[in-house]
């Protein structure tokens, strides 16, 4: 099968044998994949990852021991835990210290003709829901865990840092839960689609009046905290959200004074992605840029590189 | 009236007239007061205070408005608010945008023989609590109010990094709410005081084994958080309690991957202190390492400034 492989920090098109599926798995035949920041950070050496690329994909199971899933459109839950540790019997496989990460860590990703997942990581999709919404499952599960670590009161003042993928997705998702949503950004075309949504935004530079009870740093590079930091009130909450390669540095004293709570946030629950996304609340479709074949996937990452661009997808 | 002031860097014994209260302050006569690592700090150039230094103190009301304080002995709370902002209408004037800070931001302090403070901000002393552990309800504050900000639970495990004054009080402080309290320290004889109080201790560099649910950062420099994100478990807590000067480089991906909460600490509730502290709970007396005159002020400093000293008081 094709695949776009990571090798020494060059991605390259291989052909390599169809992956077998392990006695827990399911063989699945990607239908399309999306390439995601962490993607991009990953060609840059974080985490130091060698293999086939991708972790959001929808798929066709065209293999697996439990009947149930044979032939259904899935999307899968990217994290692999051990299955004995107290994490992955608590149910937090995505903490589990040996656990693979799919395109991620240790296990070949989705931007290939076929990926193999734990049946156990698997969700049937409704048909109300399309490929190309499917592929944004992941990330909106992502965004969704946010409300899953804090309580957002109707009365809070949200700011999200970041107007790429994850800015626009979690944006949206909070103003579920308050009308006080601002974006910053730096492309007006972006902010554009969550202006449709009543979130209000600014331009990167443009001088914002008050400070915000939360602050949510979805800008995926090391300058996002520190802005956070002069944005949010005391005693606020400001949510991380951008990996990246390198470490970034924090003026400690300020989080003390003002008494500032940082939350980590990473994944998310997929069964209420797939829930919100099947109400069509939130706007996916119109972030997406570009569709390329698999064969044209340089391309396709050479075009998602550009700050412009919010979603290249790649259908095998 | 004699005063330890900072000046451009440097601590100087000067003859000051003596302060005169504004219609809501007290004037207070200082029985006793304490050298603070904040005070170390101040002298680096840590919020460029200038002015009399001191905000740990027990003194006697002399002059006030309010004649159930006069002649009283009592603690002050360090934090003056504007009395109108929305901080300061929330009970939270330690946030007020345009407070002052008894001897660390504009306003004199308590290294002197006398000081001013809002009657507000003063709180009678029972007869049980002698004037040095007085000395020590700031700090105990501080330490409770890591209690006011996250839920403890029975079967948390909690380390506590540096056994400074401050780490010896919030590891006492979280001993009454979970048995697994650890103490990494650099010194044998400070440990010794938490041994008593059945806290497991560490030195410094000696390997721990299992990593924590909560991590508190009392060390005071710009290495502790970086220990702190070693040594907490995944979705833990890290409480940070240090105030210094300058930046510390941190891996905001790892708290991002193991959705770490970072908490910032600060000042806390002095009424519980003088509670705690009235039931002889928290060991504070075998801290005192030294009790000089205000005119060996320098001394004294040169004396907190050894990293064997626990505190030092000062006796106007």
């Amino acid at each position: 099968m094709k695949a776009l492989c990571l090798e020494r920090g060059q991605i390259k098109i291989r052909t390599l044998p169809q992956p077998s599926p392990l006695r827990n798995e399911a063989l699945i035949k990607v239908l399309k994949a999306g390439i995601c920041n962490t993607d991009l950070e990953l060609i840059k050496g974080y985490l130091g990852f060698e293999g086939i690329l991708g972790h959001e994909f929808v798929g066709q199971v065209v293999e697996a021991a439990n009947s149930k899933l044979a032939g259904k459109r899935v999307v899968g839950e990217i994290n692999l835990g051990c299955g004995k540790c107290v994490y992955c019997r608590g149910g937090m496989k995505e903490h589990c210290a040996s656990r693979q990460v799919l395109g991620i860590l240790n296990k070949n990703g989705a931007l290939a003709e076929y990926l193999t997942l734990p049946m156990d990581n698997l969700h049937i999709l409704p048909s109300s829901i399309s490929d190309v919404e499917a592929v944004f499952i992941e990330p909106l599960a992502a965004s969704l865990e946010i409300l899953e670590q804090i309580r957002i009161k109707r009365q809070d003042s949200v700011l999200v840092l970041g107007d790429g993928k994850m800015g626009l997705l979690i944006a949206q998702v909070l103003r579920s839960r308050t009308a006080e949503v601002s974006c910053v950004g730096k492309h007006k075309r972006k902010l554009e689609i969550l202006k449709e949504k009543a979130v209000k935004t600014h331009l990167f530079g443009t001088r914002i009046g008050d400070k915000f009870d939360i602050v949510v740093e979805a800008t995926g590079n090391e300058k996002g905290l520190e802005e956070a930091l002069s944005l949010v009130k005391p005693r606020g909450t400001i949510i991380l959200k951008s990996t990246f390669r390198g470490e970034e540095k924090v003026d400690v004293s300020k989080v003390v004074v003002d008494e500032i709570h940082l939350v980590g946030s990473r994944c998310g629950p997929f069964s209420r992605a797939i829930e919100v996304l099947s109400r069509k609340q939130i706007e996916v479709e119109k972030m997406v840029d570009g569709d390329f074949p698999l064969d044209r996937a340089k391309e396709a990452f050479a075009f998602a590189q550009k700050p412009e661009t919010i979603k290249v997808l790649i259908t095998p």
